[in-house]
């Protein structure tokens, strides 16, 4: 457990202060009263005392449960959160400060969980307030649902569902009820919502030593929010397991918590503890939400998943379910300055699932690639091109490997041997080899899908980016200029997404000063054929120059520079390897056939 | 670290799907494409393929940082999300399918975290977009302050910065800007923007064994959000030295990461890794905006504090800055339907603080209470009930304290003994006398002070109550129907704080009966003196009964019933005994004078 007891905290004392002060800088809309360490009240800025038209709807407790309840101050929900020390009632001084703050001629309404130092407190300064002029009603709230309804007073503490009373409090409020109105629609909501804990680790108090009472690969079902132990202890369960576990205990028929029945409308809460992810809480969402609905056939309204009502850093959850309809739901979607109050929420909810699209128009109808029965001279020169080059790699495996070996992890030849012979076995049935633009985007499919990490990726992205710029081309014969575009295009795009230049010991030291080679003598007027030749031998001293290259990208990143000085990059070998044979197969063609 | 690995996911395969489905259920603005397990995007649901009439902005990368990036998908921020496996990249299969689902005439734009992975799949994925006619560009975000800047490529990781990067490109893009605008924007954003983390624990990948790299009390600095070590290793220290050191940092001038001089005005991201509490996020919060602003010299313009990018449970925080302008900062005020985006954040930031209201008017100008010089009738008769009631209380010590130990913790007789004292003492300066109203609430201020706990409470409670009533009556002799009512109200209020009912084993037994029996008493004509002692007979017969009760309520609550059964419960003896003294003490006195 030593990691759960670090914390980001200085002396255990000024915790609460702290958090007051950050959340006042984060929010523009919140102030608060100027009586720390005792007087701990988080309030709208924009209210000046006893000027307030509509009825100030107050809540808070103890800290430790944040955002509640500072972070639902704002227009909508809370008017003033009165924070007390960590698990601890805030006193009735601190209370009757905030209700003076707020409070005009409307009066206000306290909400308060369900515990007797809360209730005492806020009481206290319920009447005192009184005694001083305002109007002020309470209302208590206790949800939750982890044990039968006691005989006594200690009752059902107030858990998560407190958030959705307040924010139907403060919507009922800023619709401009009177206080005897927002009051009983605050009691209403209390009645309608139930709720349940689990508990997958337990708290650390600051400034104490953390329980060690949940072992591994155990769970508290029916937590507290204060540290104290669960109703039962278990087994850990597949999720959905401890979901059914806790919808079956609120949705009860005996005790009936909450009023529902088949075809009943509700909203969700779905409550992290403190330090438990989002992405845990949306799967518990996506859980309760099926069998709420398949289950106990609920319709499920509303979804709020978040950490609302947390227990410092506890991982775990809770779940509550509020029975909604025409008067609850408004309230619950109206809007609210809250910062905390979950947004994005409000419904319809509509399908959620839409198909895969397809590529568009003319790729989409494509037939699957498939290689022609006759080859026109151009498909023939492409195959004998596509053999030249894969060979050459082929032959070369054991060289890349023994090179790559000094500087990388040794298996560049492979590698590039691997996608070499799949080129050959797909250029057997699949490449459409009468056109190349398309035989091009398939030799890219080929290489990602065997070689497989960087370098399938980089040659794919290569492939992609040519196919391209020579789809722009529309004469039926691609012109060596458009090839010369697209192999510029191909290193661009290798460059750009591989983040590599010049000079960085990568493949494109061999591929740069090729396509800059290739372009200068198409554009002096050079026969391509040629050019082509030329363009490769420029590939093959580049990449014998990266031996004196430090690295600055991928393999040879970490390797010493007189280690790398007696080696070229295999990447930029092989590159000028399959372009030289490229190059000279296709000029060796023509040469015999013209 | 046994807790840290107990997490609310089924099959590791299936965690990211199943955070999809519930991030839908929560979110009817969202919908996602059925293409799992491969294509796990997420989107706008209001966007139809192909119709798009803005740019498209798309974000993405591994899960396990949420809410990033599926919970900032909405109007104004994200158009899609593209979610990979946990920490790994998504393919670029399930890249190119998100593009399509979003992407219309205007084209798209591809914000991308500085990782290889990422770079390649969405690259990819952008050429083969490219070829099919879309519009793409692509952003890298690299804005790591932890290390020095690389010689090589690997470069600066993509951090929570990112999010801010994402808002600014998002917003440009609603407004209507064509695609080269926006990347420009979403450009020059990622340049102004640094961000170095700090965790204080590990985290744990699903299906895997949590690391114990982190020992107690340390921290490691300059972390990447995969789990992978942080820069370095340091004692845990305080929040404020801590967040020096990150601030320093992210503003070293040597080397510059961002180009802020003094008097720049700058937002602060305080985000928050997965299993650090917002309360403490707060409080870094709190320090970090000091920090900026009086060691730094720049105006802290915005501030967004939450877990926004995430690194699964990991505790800790990371902190970014940006520099803000007139360009910028209405990006990021400008309204998101985004769930996940900070709310009530806009400016402009006001004072934080107001003065602690005192209480008003009438109030506000009393003097401090005190004892008059000269006895009224009135005060007369009132300092001997009282006198009457606390001597009695004294009396009683021993027995009370007897009857609690056999059903409490044994001190009710000490705790009502200290209580009388205290007023018999209180009496002699600070009580008014004269104005038996004030009187009445002075005794409440009394036994709050020394008597504490629950009962001192409830009796400031009953006091209180009961001052507010007495404070209606206009005449200054209160009329014997007025205190009937004062007393009626005291005891509504300790009911209704405290929980209580009749025949819940508790004070209320007797002061229940008596304030029944003096009203009927009053309201059937009977001589108000008479009326009193006969009502204090009832508190008697009420106290007494209470042997035959279960308890319901506070100290008696686990004592089995034949125990009770031998004894009353001493909380209605106290009350009957006070109210029988201070009765019988005022029938004497006003038969000695008349």
């Amino acid at each position: 457990m030593s990691s759960a007891a670090k914390k980001l905290i200085n002396d255990v004392k000024d915790t609460v202060t702290e958090f007051i002060e950050g959340i006042v800088e984060t929010y523009p809309n919140l102030q608060y009263l100027d009586g720390f360490p005792e007087v701990k009240v988080v309030l709208r800025a924009d209210i000046s005392r006893g000027t307030y038209e509509k009825v100030a709807v107050i809540s808070g407790g103890g800290s430790g449960h944040e955002p509640a309840h500072a972070g639902f101050v704002g227009a909508g929900m809370l008017t003033a959160a009165i924070c007390g020390d960590i698990f601890t009632s805030p006193t009735a001084h601190s209370i009757l400060a905030g209700i003076r703050a707020v409070t005009g001629p409307q009066g206000c309404l306290l909400i308060v969980t369900n515990y007797t130092g809360d209730r005492l407190n806020f009481g206290l300064a319920a009447e005192q307030a009184k005694s001083e002029g305002y109007k002020v009603e309470m209302v208590i709230v206790g949800e939750d649902c982890a044990l039968p309804p006691p005989r006594g007073i200690a009752g059902r503490r107030g858990l998560a569902g407190t958030i959705l009373v307040n924010k139907v409090a403060g919507a009922a409020a800023e619709a401009g009820l009177p206080l005897a109105d927002v009051a009983a629609e605050a009691i209403r909501a209390a009645q309608m919502v139930g709720t349940m804990g689990v508990a997958l680790s337990v708290c650390t108090i600051p400034g104490q030593v953390t329980s060690d009472r949940l072992g591994p690969g155990k769970m508290e079902l029916g937590l507290g929010i204060h540290g104290e132990p669960g109703a039962a202890v278990a087994d850990l369960q597949p999720v959905e397991v401890i979901v059914s576990h806790v919808l079956k205990q609120i949705l009860s028929k005996e005790p009936q918590y909450i009023p529902t029945k088949r075809g009943s409308r509700v909203a969700l809460l779905v409550n992290g503890l403190g330090a438990t992810p989002l992405m845990e809480l949306m799967i518990v969402a996506g859980k309760a939400v099926a069998q709420l609905q398949l289950d106990h056939g609920l319709a499920v309204e509303r979804v709020y998943t978040g950490s609302l009502m947390t227990s410092l850093d506890m991982a775990g959850f809770s779940l509550s379910v509020m029975k909604v309809d025409s008067t609850i739901l408004p309230r619950l979607d109206a809007h609210t300055k809250a910062p905390s109050w979950p947004v994005g929420v409000d419904g319809p909810r509509p399908a959620t699932t839409i198909p895969v699209p397809m590529a568009t128009h003319s790729v989409e109808s494509k037939e699957a690639p498939c290689r022609p029965q006759d080859l026109t001279v151009q498909g023939r020169v492409l195959e004998v091109a596509i053999k030249a080059g894969a060979e050459e790699l082929i032959k070369l495996k054991d060289t890349l490997n023994e090179w790559d070996g000094k500087i990388g992890d040794g298996d560049c030849g492979t590698t590039m041997c691997k996608g070499a012979i799949a080129i050959l076995e797909d250029m057997k049935n699949l490449y459409p080899l009468n056109d190349a633009t398309e035989t091009v985007n398939e030799i890219g499919v080929t290489l990602r899908r065997v070689m497989g990490g960087t370098s399938g990726v980089l040659y794919d992205i290569f492939c992609k980016a040519a196919y391209a710029k020579l789809k722009e081309s529309t004469s039926s014969s691609i012109p060596p200029t458009q090839w010369a575009a697209a192999l510029d295009a191909g290193v661009a795009a290798v460059s750009k997404y591989g983040g590599a230049v010049a000079g960085y010991r990568t493949m494109l030291d061999a591929l740069i000063p090729a396509s800059l080679v290739l372009q200068e003598r198409l554009a002096s007027g050079d026969d391509p054929l040629i050019a082509f030749v030329v363009s490769s031998e420029a590939a093959s001293t580049g990449a014998e120059s990266t031996k004196n290259m430090e690295a600055q990208a991928g393999r040879s990143t970490y390797v010493p520079g007189d280690v790398l000085s007696c080696v070229p990059d295999p990447g930029a070998k092989a590159a000028a390897a399959w372009y030289g044979a490229v190059a000279n197969a296709i000029a060796d063609y023509y040469q015999k056939i013209l």
